[in-house]
């Protein structure tokens, strides 16, 4: 993993927003770095704070009361995205080289046999490969597809963990997808979605999504069944700028209620298993990253619920829907 | 352990403010009751918001936007401190009785053995229970003594993790102190700033907080022995109100950098060790609660110092001093 750490660029943008006071946000991958990117800055003449709060997107740049003792903030590692701020917001992005890219050519046989229409989706920080890789599928007679989503990603073929719609706008047209980039859970949202298959690499090789998918699914419909008899529900909402679905919580409150059952609103965040311990609620429904309720809900005591499952609980829906971040929702 | 949950006077207070809605924060201990105290709010027509945040203290009540969402907080558990805050903060003491009377009865000789003069200290869930200890240990003799502290702490006698002003000012007066209340960190802290003496209680009896003073001073000057080598500095400020001591930690960075080390000023909301895994500093400073160097820096990989052991890594300094939260701090 390479990461490429041209300051330039950000001195650039400092300089022409006129700031002195920087607020330094890094993801945990980055966290390692605070200190000399800390000093560069410093040699520029910048004062610097740094952020010790974890930063998992653009969605969570601007928390804590940095408007107070900084002019600006800067966040590493992600795209912009449409979040209220009160001081300015830098994004820098951090671009890895996808490495997987021999291992693509040498499984070309086992692609092939999916179809011969492709589509491409990636994270931020891989984003930028895409036309390498569309590039080399071109030249062995694939026709790429790389769709332009909504208005909360910034390039197209990006997906992100709350919104997949790069991939959903073109998934009629596409015969499966590629994923370029890492980790699990942005292919899974992108193939739950879909419901096409999609192609994933890690350091054992090329694998498809689908048989996970089907082992979270059936996580999902266990954590839905346990939630049936549940007559007092938690609705999370998060703090962070780009998580807060204040709104969509109110609507699930009032639908909660309308059911004949108890429901309040707990604001908090971050949202982890401790701090939810001490609540006397049967089943909480998170109204915050769509990633907690999935990705993480093993590690909590009760069960969480997405909004769109809860649905599934209160409404005796079937059809498992992926949750997905609308600006509508705050 | 018994809660007294009359609500009345938290209704009047919130028909005297105006209020629709009210923004609930409580400690750990009291968050099993959230949905019944909800629905108590909600019954008398008002909307209710629920913090899914820790709550250690007064110190930490009013954080994350809950101006944007509600009209008042309403804080359980903890007496008043002067914190800034947009919205009115309503705090609603929660009194426990003193379980360990019969204790202190049994052990009558072993405390007079210490003097004839007493200094009572406690925490706040415990405070009112002062007269009614005074009066037993006067009728038995004793000359019992309780501190007016300073601006930070509301009654007589009361200490808090970060003030021993109750204790300190009498200190001079007394031959020893008896803690009415429960755990170890508050005691510890008055043992160390007065070096009197302090007796507390839990289910075993009585106990001396002399032993495990010796014990929290060997690991705080193993962690200071530890710092020694450092030459990076992590300066953690909380961004929480009543902790959030800025002025202090830009103060002990031009220290450590006029001693020739790097440091930077590094902010968070909640301090946990997992928020400190990624950087790369050598040793951490704690300009946030002063319990989370003491209590719980085993939990942490690198050395976490207060400012005071700061002062005796970098000045060879000898004495220990408690942290203490000054208004100057802020």
């Amino acid at each position: 993993m390479k990461y490429q750490f041209d300051l330039d660029p950000l001195f650039g943008k400092l300089k022409k927003l006129g700031v002195k006071r920087v607020g330094l946000v890094l993801p945990e991958g980055l966290k390692m770095y605070a200190d000399y990117i800390s000093s560069e800055l410093k040699k520029q003449g910048y004062e610097v704070i740094i952020s010790g709060n974890f930063n998992y997107g653009a969605c969570d740049a601007p928390d804590l009361d940095f408007e107070q003792i900084c002019d600006c903030l800067v966040n590493f590692g992600h795209a912009p995205l449409p979040v209220e701020s009160k001081i300015p917001i830098v994004f820098i992005e951090v671009d890895f080289v996808f490495l997987y890219m021999d291992i693509l050519k040498e499984n070309l046989d086992l692609i092939k046999n999916e179809g011969q229409k492709v589509g491409l989706i990636s994270t931020v920080n891989y984003v930028k490969e895409l036309p390498k890789v569309k590039g080399y599928l071109e030249g062995e007679g694939f026709e790429v597809f790389i769709g332009k989503g909504g208005d909360r990603v910034a390039y197209p073929g990006q997906i992100l963990g709350c919104d997949f719609s790069s991939a959903t706008t073109i998934s009629n047209q596409v015969d499966f997808f590629i994923f370029v980039g890492e980790g699990r859970f942005h292919p899974l949202g992108v193939a739950i979605s879909t419901e096409k298959k999609v192609f994933a690499f890690d350091c054992d090789g090329i694998y498809s999504l689908n048989e996970y998918k089907d082992k979270i699914l059936k996580e999902r419909f266990g954590a839905i069944f346990r939630a049936k008899d549940s007559k007092k529900f938690g609705i999370i909402v998060s703090s962070k700028k780009g998580q807060k679905r204040l709104a969509l919580a109110k609507i699930l409150k009032r639908k909660i209620e309308d059911s004949g059952f108890f429901a309040d609103i707990i604001f908090m965040d971050e949202v982890a298993p401790d701090r939810l311990y001490g609540f006397d609620y049967d089943s909480f429904v998170i109204c915050a990253c769509p990633r907690i309720g999935i990705d993480d809900a093993k590690r909590y005591k009760k069960p969480l619920l997405t909004p769109k499952e809860l649905e599934i609980v209160l409404d005796r829906k079937e059809e498992y829907v992926m949750d997905e971040i609308d600006q509508e929702d705050f």
